[in-house]
């Protein structure tokens, strides 16, 4: 078999770091999802490039499927091993590599997790923005486009990748971008490779931009009567260029399920929770300008603090809200969903999405990050209760197709993996036979990732 | 002769809008640099999507080569014709489509100059930002990647598209991204696009990014002794995050040059001219912040302004700056460079070209978009004098030289057209391969501004 002759091979390689035991097998089959268990033949973890490099040789020349595998945090079933084959941990490739604190970045090896690196950052004033909420490995978080509640203020992994080592399909090892803070020196591969998530080569080295820690933070929270009146805010707030940090919404179902879990006592309302970074005065100024703002716009009153035990007691429903959430349903676990409209759209598309989980058998508290018409639908499953995953998944790709109807995308930030596929055509029409033909120039004999991403025939 | 077939078959499609005459293909054979002209065998002038389409599928089947045209600004002859074939002039698709206030979008033909569109804008409180200098239109903007002055605070063409319509070689019509603002859905086909020079489908529409006009502005001016301590005053600038909106470096030549052109006054020193976008209050703290940064780094006083007339007195070295740089030298003409280096290295980056430039026989000053570690050398070359182009050339090449080996970039934001395409392999290596891999992917036969970007062989 070719996969047997890779392992082999790659054994030769690692020694007894290609392991192919049960317990690790099915560690690296599992995801944070509702996918079946589906385990590689084999997982490898690799320590250098190099390694890497042959690696990939060897799969090549076998045919044998590769699959990437950062911190498992993906929730689309990313790295599931759906065609077998080796799943290549990153796990011992995990050092911060060099920071340069004049241009204000630094290259990792993609295994470090985003919470590693900031620790490791404290002292040099600098931080890494990009806050999916899990803590993922950085090389998972370019592979998959990751973003999160920072991403109104900082961007996306799109925006804050410098530039990549990546290992191709045949083992070649190549660079991508320059540490320069623009080029226009040919084609974007930085950014192809990010979101391509492992299906046209795997990432070994990233150089990531860096941003200086606010001398200042203010943090506050504000109700509404009604979702309306909150995107309305949102959108104010963004075409005055009021630079918030963060502006996330939560619903008052979500509001409920915090009361409940924290003993809390918020009106059973829409909110936005929101952070200015800058320094003392412009935070100051900035959160003024917003609570009048929300006041204008009928919400309010917008509570905030510049002082950190105040931030965190005013963000406590953002920062509980998944927790409380999931507690809110004994027995029950989370199918989240991950849509994103343009920003006009997001009433509507909040409104209804919220009217279809009424009607269905399943509690769903939605929170977002509105700023960018990205929210996620919390879909509380019973697994117990026949019918509930149906109604869930039918949830989701309602959700989905209104986003759609709404000029929006299937995935705002949690990328296509295995939930997203088939709305890939919908989304993207003959875009994603020419998405195709890409993989297939950089990966012509399909080891990468199989089975995602493009169209089937690839 | 194929050429000649797809001449016929255009002609067919477009009727008088497709014409051979010697001045409309020499006028089209031109560029703003030292190139020599290459005119194309015909220029079409499409009206529709559906007629680029058609012309691109005419094109495909008799093998005949096609380059677009947008304003004709670009500066490394990026549109030159060098094999033939028929240039296909977006003039007549110029139209603003659309303005989506609420989600601050705007869908324009890529005919459309950036002049245009804020003209178009300036009722609405929202405005385009990519400020490249000149008037270019907004497809040859995104083809080529374009930057400028505004980028360290809005980005580049890569930031500020959103989505766009594109023919490819086949004459397929395709759509990328949305108008949400991010997705994580596939490959980021968008930005594979934005800086293609042409080579992999042809820019029929853009969906563009807007920002809010800024409440208040406030701009100034301030010398230094010397370059190392205005390029740290940059730096220190972006670390505790003083929301530039432009930050941009003229040397002391300029200055000269200037005071010259103007009848003006300023020191013979190297200057930062800088503005802030914001709310009265947070462009008088920044200014201020910014003033007293500079006296700390030992340059200033920093004289600014909020007021429009103030500023523009205050800027009036930067605006005149190319002019007068050009009539510096009677009968020369402007060679201009173009390179990006990570700002830690852009003092000795700028040095080392300052001395280069002194034991040349041309004159050179120096100006740059300094938070984005990417500057210009204004090379006033008399063609009267014998090696002079010849000398020009040599300090272009040693500069790209040295931003390679300085982490950088062989060009900023001028592209990669005919003049940086003998730099492509050394700043890229293996992943100029991929680039061609990419190439052949989506054209095949190869037709679309061939000659450009990629290796050689596609």
């Amino acid at each position: 078999m070719n996969v047997d002759r890779a392992i082999t091979a790659v054994s030769g390689i690692l020694g007894d770091r290609l392991t192919r035991s049960d317990a690790d097998r099915k560690a690296h089959g599992i995801s944070e999802s509702y996918f079946p268990v589906t385990p590689p033949d084999a997982v490898a973890y690799p320590e250098t490039t190099e390694e890497v490099s042959r690696i990939l040789a060897a799969c090549s020349e076998h045919g044998c499927p590769v699959v990437g595998w950062g911190a498992g945090t993906s929730l689309e079933g990313h790295a599931l091993a759906v065609r077998g084959g080796i799943c290549v941990d990153f796990s011992r490739m995990d050092k911060l590599l060099s920071v340069n604190d004049a241009d204000m970045d630094a290259t990792v090896q993609p295994g470090l997790t985003r919470e590693a690196l900031n620790r490791e950052l404290r002292a040099t004033g600098l931080f890494f923005p990009v806050d999916p909420g899990a803590n993922a490995s950085l090389g998972g978080m370019a592979a998959t486009r990751a973003s999160g509640t920072t991403t109104v203020r900082y961007g996306t992994m799109a925006d804050n990748v410098l530039g990549l080592e990546v290992v191709l399909a045949d083992g070649r090892v190549i660079r991508t971008g320059t540490r320069a803070r623009k080029t226009a020196a040919g084609y974007d591969m930085t950014r192809l490779f990010v979101g391509s998530e492992g299906t046209l080569g795997l990432i070994t080295e990233l150089t990531l931009r860096l941003h200086g820690q606010p001398e200042a933070i203010s943090a506050g929270v504000c109700a509404f009567d009604d979702m309306g009146a909150a995107v309305d805010t949102v959108i104010a707030t963004i075409q005055f260029g009021i630079p918030v940090a963060r502006i996330e919404f939560v619903d008052a179902d979500t509001a409920a399920a915090v009361n409940a879990y924290s003993g809390m006592d918020f009106p059973l309302k829409p909110h936005l929770l929101v952070e200015f970074h800058g320094s003392p005065q412009s935070v100051a100024d900035d959160a003024t300008r917003f609570g009048e703002l929300v006041e204008e716009m009928g919400g309010g009153p917008f509570r905030w603090s510049p002082k950190a035990e105040d931030r965190s007691a005013l963000w406590e429903m953002r920062h509980k809200a998944y927790y409380a959430i999931l507690a809110s349903r004994k027995g029950a676990r989370a199918v989240v969903t991950d849509i994103c409209v343009p920003i006009s759209r997001l009433a509507e598309a909040v409104e209804e999405t919220r009217a279809d989980i009424a009607a269905s058998p399943i509690p769903g508290p939605i929170i977002g990050h509105v700023g960018d018409g990205n929210f996620h639908a919390i879909l509380m499953v019973n697994d117990e209760a026949p019918g509930e995953l149906a109604a869930a998944k039918a949830l989701s790709h309602r959700m989905v197709e209104r986003a759609l109807r709404l000029g929006g995308t299937a995935t705002g930030e949690h990328g296509v993996g295995m939930g997203k596929t088939d709305y890939m055509e919908a989304e993207h029409g003959q875009t994603w036979a020419a998405m195709g033909d890409i993989k297939r120039a950089l990966d012509p004999t399909g080891i990468l990732n199989p089975g995602k991403l493009v169209p089937p025939s690839n």
